[in-house]
Formats: C-alpha cells, structure tokens, sequence
C-alpha cells in the first residue's frame, strides 16, 4: 500500500493511525462485537463515543460551560440557513456579513432568504486576495449577528484578527481552519464548521453556541431538527446522529492531543506553511495572490501565470504522488491544502518538486 | 472477534463482508493512496463510486429513468420537512397524511408547519397494532400528495397493500423495509429512506422523487441544499455529499445484488421472519401485539406480558449475545429488527432462546 501525499481541500487527508484503528475496530469495536456503523446511537457504548468526543472538544478548544457542542447533519451549507433561522430576531430580523470569499458569498445570499442582511464588507473588488480591514467595517447595534469566514478555503485567506462587533454576536464559519491553532471562544457567539477539511469524514457539521444566544422563538417553517435547542436539549440526538463520522472526529481529537494540543498544532502547521511560503516568498517563478497579513497557513493558492504550465505541474504531481493539487477555479493555478493531517514531509516533497519544476521550466 | 447477533432497530447490523471490505479498503481504496473518507467528492474516484451506487440502486429496485436518486444527510427527519418544503404548492399546500406510528405522525406534525395537513387516518386508538384499511380512507382530490410511513420500526406494522390515491401522488417512508422486497416505483410520487436500517451508516437519506413532481417554486424559505431541484440538477453534490456512508450503501447494493436482488432478498426475509413468526402464532408464552395480516418481517415485536419477565428476557438474551432486542418503550416488552443483513443462524439463535426462556419460566 503506497500513501500519496493528499493536498486535496476537503474532504481531506486524515492522520493514518486514526484510519488503521477504525480499520482494525471496523468488525468489532472494543468487544461490542459489532461496528461503529452498525450501534443503536442510544446504546451505552455509543453514548460513550459521543460524549468522550464532546469533552475531547471541550478540553481542546477551552470551551466554557455556557457554550453548547452540536454535533450535526448537513453540512455548513445547510447552516448557512440554520444560523439565519436559529438566530434571527423574528419580529425584526437583521445581521450583518463579511463577505471575504466564495463561502461567506454563499452564506450571505442564503441569508437574504430570511430577513434583512446587509453586506457590512467585502473583498470581492480584488477577488478576495485579502480580509476587508475589520477597525473600518461599520455594525448596525441592532443586528441579530455579523458573520464572518474566518479561513476562506478557495481563495487562502484568514482573519488574523476579529472584528469587533461589540454586544453583536460574532458567527464564524471555520470549517477549513477549524482546530488548527488555539481559540479564545468567548469572543464568537457561534463557531461552527463541517468537519470534512481538518477533523473528520464529510457528513457532520459541528456547532458551538453560547446558550444564551439559543432561541425558542426561531422562524416559525425552521425544521424540527435544524432547530438548535431542539439539538441542545437531545444532545445532538433528536434523531439519528451521523454516528460513524462522530467517532471518527474523536479519534482525531485524540490524534490532535497527542500532538501537543492545539498549541502543538499551531506550531506544527506554522512550520509546515513556512516550508511553502518562504520559498514561494523566495521565487517570482510562481505568485501567491493572496496579501502576506492575510495568508491563510491551511490553503496555499500559487500561480505560475502560465494556464498551460499550470496544468504542466498538476499533471507532474500526479505522477509524484502529490495529489489534489490543482486549484479551483475561481483562482486558476495550484491550491496546496496542508490541514492538520498532512505531514511536513509532504510539504516538503511538494516544495521539492516545485524547485526542480522551476529549474527544468524556468 | 465473536460478531454478535445485533437486533438493533437502527443504526443496524450490516452484512459481515461489507465490513471487511471496508476495513480492508480504509487506509488505500483500489490504489489511490488514501481513504474513502479522505477523498474530494469533486475526483474522478468518488465520482465513480457515486454513480455506481446509483446504478446499482436503479437497476435492483427497476427505477424508471423519469425518476431522480439523491443521495443527502439529514436523514428522513429532516425530509418531513423536506417533503412539504418540495412537494407543497406555495399558492394552496395541501396534504393528506395516514398515520399508523410513531414515525408517521412525527411527520404530519412536521408537515403541519408548513400548510393545509390532514390526517386521512390513524390507527393510535388501537396502539398502532394495525394499519388503516387503506379501500376506506378518502383523500383530497386536490392535495399535493398523500403520505404514509410503509413499515413502521417501533410498532412492527407494514402496508402489503398500498393506498389508492388516484391522481394524487404518493409518498412512502420506507426507511425500515428499504430494499427488503420488490417495489413497484411507478406507484409511488416519492420514496425516500434513511439508510441506517437496511443499507448502511447513519447520516445519509435516500430520495426517490418522480421529475414531474420536482417544483422550482418551492415554498420560499427552504434551505438551497433542501431543495431536490438543487440536488438533481448537482448529482447530489450541491454540497459536499456524506460521501463515506454512500460508499458503504454501493457496498451493499452489491452484496443484494450477489443475494439474489430483491427477489431473492424478500425470499430470504421471509424465511427468517417465518421462523420467528412460526414459533410465536404456536405458544402463549409470548404475544405479538399486531395483527397478523399487517405484520412487518423486519421489525417484530413481542412481549410476554410481564415487565419483569421481559426484562429477564433482554438480559438473558445479552448475555448469549443476542443485543439490542429491548422493545421501544412506546411497545415495552421485546422487539427483534430481523433487517437484510441479520442471518438466518441469528434469528434462529433467538428462537431457540425463546424456547428454552419459554420452558424454564413458563
């Protein structure tokens, strides 16, 4: 069995040892006799998984008590209209967005489906290469929530500093920085993010929220389980939880702990992204579009500026064994994903081949 | 590894060579160097594993090409609200609903958010031990559908014969008798399931719906990735797709495939539902609340009677390894969910510890 170095954005490369051991538990998990796949999600040896992965969380984000842990279906897309639904003031809906990419674009036209949203700032103008400057982007007081994206996935961008909104809750869609440094909760209202980019297998959506932001007066059409205290009250399970990606998010929580919490990790990936930065900081063979303050240290899009010679270096990763490196098109190019999971090995093996890439097409 | 007999009403057991396939297959699917669960739903590799479910899917159930597939999360609870936000005419949404469990009637109360619901039928006042006649249900000529719950999990009742809703199209749950029998689509607007009781792992809906009956003008505030037209016209990719649990539902469209497809799958159904059903209708000793000519042959409940004797039952049957066959608590007593993939050893393993319960406590 040969690995490839997987830079793909999501889903995305998983720590090894977490695959061999749910490869090795997948008949019989812990003595159950039985998979993961298969378990009652109210049976005792799930509730463990479940709970064990909540209080991992917890412990590695420095959750507080007043904060719920949701472990969910749908994806971030389908939060993009559960947060409007979940936090919107019925009688007189506001929140205001940052748009800074592709994914905050489309919470925002979701958005519009229920109230009165207003575009607080955006970086569209330079095809999102940078975080609008969060000291200059104005809040209404009377808004329900201002929304952000914390690390924009296509274009490689990150809030390295969060807007401050004040009494207006802070919700964050960090789904492709999700784990990936320490985080001040308290500061955000809502964290949330699909887990198909740093934690886990695509199909669960995982939503912190601080209680007192949990509405029993939703939009009136909210589906039963979309709604947050519905979910809050069952311990995500008012139905069938997504047992199979739950416990595999706890695995990689466990994995994560190993590496030193998420201070370890922090530090890992700032080395790691180093590796990639200082030499596209070093060449102008290849461009990174995105400005240095705002670089994301999770999703690295480079050019050459050349389409063909693009494509060129997409098809000679392949053969390298350097996978999924081939960027989206809204930027062109290359995108390097380098989450958590993807060893410094890798980074250097893609650096690797990029320099002899530039010598022999320079 | 001793495998036990998991009569689990869902998340459920899975056939033993699915696992091992899967287990097999988890650090390295057919030589792309990464997991399933690692793979960008966007590659060709996934691609392939998609479309070969759905044409798995297709060809076992005789699906017509005017029908769409879709493969979501969510699971059917959030399709009771899917299937009004899809279904209902935003100008004058009506629906007829028959309930005859648990299930059902969580869904006209969902449905009920959303438009003119009525219940056509019930069958609450006997407990749900039987289900409606359906020769003498009226329904609304004028309604956009008309819904039932075909197998129902918790009570053990199933429909063997369908409503004749005329014009109006019909709507099944079929989550806990998915796959079990041949099915006639054409007598169906839409069939829709969660897998996580006979085909595979919590956290993925199944979505049968006739084009015809796929609105563009949905009710205005469903969610973009609720919406089936989106869905259809993105292959179920509108969104990241809970692409994992869609690898195992391919694995076990093959595995009925090799079984016989649903011919054979039914003819071994009722030879295990036979067996159990046989020893029950031949003692006292333990009672099976439904009536006989509505009897599920995945979900059968029993009970002896006696609260304290049922609960002898569940932890003497725990301690041979016969699991999860503790009734819901709306029945009491026992329940053994006899899905697909339990073996007929497993259902007579159970009926032999029946008889020997029978005898030593009679």
């Amino acid at each position: 069995m040969a690995r490839v170095y997987n830079f793909s954005a999501g889903p995305a490369v998983l720590p090894e040892s977490v695959l061999q051991e749910a490869a090795n538990e997948m008949l019989d998990y812990k003595g159950t006799g039985m998979s993961v796949m298969e378990m009652s999600h109210r049976s005792a040896a799930f509730k463990g998984i479940i709970e064990e992965a909540e209080a991992d969380l917890r412990s590695l984000m420095g959750i507080p008590e007043n904060y719920k842990v949701l472990f969910l279906q749908g994806g971030a897309t389908l939060e993009f209209a559960g947060i409007p639904m979940n936090l919107l003031n019925p009688e007189n809906p506001k929140a205001d967005y940052i748009v800074s990419g592709g994914w905050s674009k489309k919470a925002f036209k979701e958005a519009k489906l229920y109230g009165d949203i207003r575009l607080a700032a955006s970086s569209e103008d330079e095809n999102f290469t940078y975080v609008p400057n969060v000291d200059e982007v104005e809040f209404r007081e009377d808004a329900d929530y201002v929304y952000i994206c914390e690390n924009e996935t296509v274009y490689g961008n990150k809030y390295h500093k969060l807007p401050n909104t004040g009494k207006v809750p802070l919700v964050a869609d960090v789904s492709s920085c999700f784990l990936s440094e320490p985080i001040d909760v308290t500061k955000y209202g809502v964290i949330y993010g699909g887990v198909q980019k740093n934690i886990g297998p695509a199909g669960v959506v995982i939503v912190i929220v601080r209680e007192d932001l949990i509405r029993e007066d939703v939009l009136p059409f909210t589906p039963n389980i979309m709604r947050w205290k519905t979910q809050a009250d069952a311990g995500s399970m008012s139905n069938t939880p997504p047992c199979y990606g739950i416990y595999i998010c706890g695995k990689v929580f466990k994995w994560i702990k190993a590496q030193g919490g998420l201070e370890g990790m922090q530090k890992i990936n700032q080395e790691k992204a180093a590796v990639l930065y200082d030499y596209l900081d070093s060449t102008d063979f290849y461009q990174a579009p995105v400005r240095k303050e705002d670089r994301s240290i999770m999703n690295v899009p480079f050019v050459t500026g050349n389409a063909d010679l693009d494509a060129e270096f997409v098809a000679g990763a392949k053969a390298r064994g350097i996978e999924n490196i081939k960027g989206h098109r809204s930027v062109g190019g290359m995108r390097a994903s380098i989450y958590n999971a993807m060893p410094k090995a890798g980074v250097e093996a893609l650096v690797e081949y990029m320099k002899e890439f530039e010598t022999s097409h320079r």
